[in-house]
């Protein structure tokens, strides 16, 4: 499907579920470019689930959003669960604003839901010329390190940084090791799944999918990755009033109640100490792609230039719909 | 060795090298620190090390150390090529300062040096209520994704956290497999390393640590890894006016000029956002304590409570001093 024909579609939807023009606009952008570079676990295939999430009153579409200013530099924000995608927006472009005024910004928000990639609020503030880092809370999906049982979601490490060039630098890395959903399809193919990334329901580890899949998924990294799960869960949970302790719901299972999803926006000027930062950044990008390469690599991508890559590529396209999406889009426009 | 009889021992011979009387207690305190919670590798087996460098004249023993102040929030530390202890101490004071002063901190260093553990600064921050986050880089060590040399260093993420108990959450997490100190340690020893941490120089893995000094080291998490030592290069490096590229030299093979270390110290109060955040993060690590627990795990740990136990049963003891740093201790106080 075209953008141009998507885009007014998703607006309807959003719209008709009760979202004002202006937040329909955010929802729709923010899908769109999950699709376009390449994440389609966080685009068009969540559609419904916001869309039921709003009709069953846990996602609010016509939130009264309250941003308290702390100092120029810090700001907490009340999204009064709105859809995460706008909580975000507003989240980021105050963490822009007080960067802007004062060399670094601070924001917390509560009370949001999930808000799709961290990577794209990331890009907003490169665009700014600014530094970000991002963390945001989910539902669990992760075993701490020594537990038998999920508690961690994903929770994204992200971190943005303009390079001087058109591709900026954004890490937005779940600290899971491999999805769910993997994980699902090779336990119906009968596929053995990589090692260290799961455990059996016994704490034991397993190559086998179906094994996995009664047991825990692993953190990246064992207790290195454990450990940051928890630092996320602090810093998007813990301060900011958000959920946390494995307590944000699952947006497709649990209709319960809100997410109260956290959110951790800190961003700052790159030019605060250095006159020559796009100089710095481009030599140090450089040096490292001019390293001798592991047979068979052509280039050392920094992390970003391949999703960006991906983005121009496929803006070129029309955007490609399941048949699920399909049926989904079909029935929730009438 | 008694620490009362170590101590003065330490302080005695960085004054020989022309420390002034309090770096020297700075940087006694921190080798102190590092053996006392088990990081031998930060620890008494760099003494030498520094002293050598502080003779061949790339550690300044009397720096002129400059503060400027950016804005309340901000500041900027050209630590004049100090022993990275002094710049390292001198940065997370004055981020601990601005943070009670305006509720966040950024300070920044460079021409600092390596300053053995950001843990033991994360934990300065706690003692101050303050959330911290603690980036340092480092000599190559570890290959970027897709290269055949490293370059990256292990460059830590260190996080500190208050958990409204006396055990603070500190994460202090290479992002190599296995820290570059203990894997001189066991070489110093003739002892072997994992393996799966680190190749030779042909690309081969190896348990021999003479040889993995040699080669590279494995980042954490694959692509993943390699992201985060990236983003840690650019906020500690690119942004600080330190080092970066893989330019940070040895500190015990390359006496060519000063490491320029960068660093940066962000710090954050806990209560700007939740009023009730000691009881939120008890609640937090309570919660997760109870999760059921793999078979043989008695207890689930936060990053840091180990660490915190090692400090407290090795403070009642002597401190072990092996046999060349015997040796070393002696040459270095005559």
């Amino acid at each position: 499907m075209k953008i141009k024909i998507l885009k007014p579609l998703l607006v309807k939807i959003f719209k008709k579920y009760g979202l004002s023009t202006n937040h329909a606009f955010i929802s729709a952008n923010a899908l769109i470019n999950a699709e376009l570079v390449g994440a389609y676990g966080h685009g068009l295939s969540r559609i419904k689930m916001y869309c039921d999430r709003i009709r069953k009153k846990v996602i609010n579409p016509k939130p009264k959003i309250k941003i308290k200013k702390i100092s120029q530099s810090i700001s907490y924000i009340d999204a009064n669960n709105s859809i995460g995608f706008v909580a975000a927006e507003i989240g980021i472009n105050k963490a822009i604003e007080n960067a802007k005024k004062t060399g670094i910004g601070l924001v917390a928000v509560k009370n949001s839901g999930h808000y799709g990639l961290s990577g794209y609020y990331a890009e907003k503030a490169v665009k700014e010329n600014l530094i970000s880092m991002i963390y945001t809370n989910a539902p669990p999906a992760v075993a701490p390190h020594g537990a038998l049982k999920s508690l961690f979601g994903t929770n994204p490490i992200c971190f943005g940084a303009p390079t001087g060039k058109k591709i900026p630098f954004i890490l937005d890395t779940s600290i899971s090791m491999i999805n769910r959903g993997k994980i699902r399809v090779a336990a119906r193919n009968n596929q053995k799944i990589p090692e260290g990334v799961a455990l059996d329901k016994f704490g034991k580890p397993t190559t086998d999918a179906k094994k996995a899949l009664q047991g825990i998924q692993l953190p990246m990294a064992s207790f290195r990755g454990s450990g940051l799960a928890w630092m996320v869960d602090i810093l998007s949970g813990v301060l900011t009033g958000g959920n946390h302790a494995g307590r944000v719901k699952d947006p497709f299972d649990d209709f319960s109640g809100p997410q109260n999803i956290g959110h951790l926006f800190i961003t700052f000027k790159t030019n605060l100490f250095v006159k020559n930062y796009n100089k710095r950044i481009k030599d140090n990008i450089k040096t490292i792609k001019r390293l001798p390469k592991i047979k068979g690599i052509k280039e050392i991508m920094y992390p970003g230039q391949n999703k960006y890559k991906r983005f121009i590529v496929n803006s070129k396209k029309e955007i490609k719909i399941s048949e699920i999406v399909r049926k989904d889009l079909e029935i929730l426009k009438n």
